[in-house]
């Protein structure tokens, strides 16, 4: 098992970056759904989505959120961060197998009260811009490594 | 099954609101966790949540940002809408067991490209806000009445 560490508050510069990528693929849509309740059929059905502009099954864009979710909680800041606020343009449909690659850039710190602010840029497989928007987040102040926790495992029923 | 319709461009007025409620269970933050890749311990270890300023584990700030594109996607505008960007501030956290009510409110509409704009406002089942913020929709033209697609059925492997 491998082992994270974050950034503390103090470690953390303007112009720092770091990414994070996650394959988005059926699994992942249908798991989104479960959580969330969203059964939008153009994300589920694709018979309905084929009548949609957009042709096919896209991703739902709040996944896509949920993906710099994951950038800010594992690798800037990392573990111990809490999450204040997120800005988002869902700007091209996310389809079936496309790679997400989440671009983090800090842009701004509050002092008095451990703020950090990130541009977050996703882009696709072939660099298209996917979303992008401004996280606003509370960094830790203890240095914490630990081990990377385990995925979940879960299985779709038929 | 039930049936839903959608609200058309046309048929939304500024003003307009609507509702939409789920709790958030263990299975749903353990799911969102396998969608997004986002297994921030202090979602999923009780222990180290033990440890931080929540006492225990809370949910994903972005599984609300899901309720909130379910509550979009289901009820107002409904399907066939497109979700183009959202804006959250998360206020409060949201613990196992509490069931979120989004409340929607129409805010804006820009006749030229079908945009709708809502407040989103979640609560807690004690009437905390735990997040609010504004989504843009594309809204749908035409009218749909569709079978209420269901749930996908998951199960977590121990």
């Amino acid at each position: 098992m491998s082992q994270i560490s974050n950034h503390t508050f103090d470690e953390i510069s303007i112009g720092q970056t770091a990414s994070y990528s996650r394959v988005i693929g059926e699994k992942e849509i249908v798991l989104f759904a479960a959580a969330s309740g969203d059964v939008n059929p153009v994300h589920l059905d694709e018979a309905f989505a084929a009548g949609t502009m957009f042709k096919q099954r896209i991703a739902h864009g709040m996944l896509t959120g949920g993906v710099i979710s994951a950038a800010l909680a594992l690798v800037l800041p990392g573990p111990g961060v809490i999450y204040l606020g997120q800005s988002m343009r869902f700007r091209k449909p996310v389809t079936i197998g496309d790679e997400l690659t989440v671009h983090l850039e800090v842009t701004a710190k509050r002092d008095d009260r451990k703020f950090v602010t990130l541009d977050c840029t996703v882009v696709n497989q072939s660099g298209t811009i996917v979303a992008d928007g401004t996280a606003e987040v509370m960094a830790p102040t203890d240095k914490i490594v630990i081990d990377l926790p385990p995925e979940p495992q879960v299985s779709i029923e038929a």
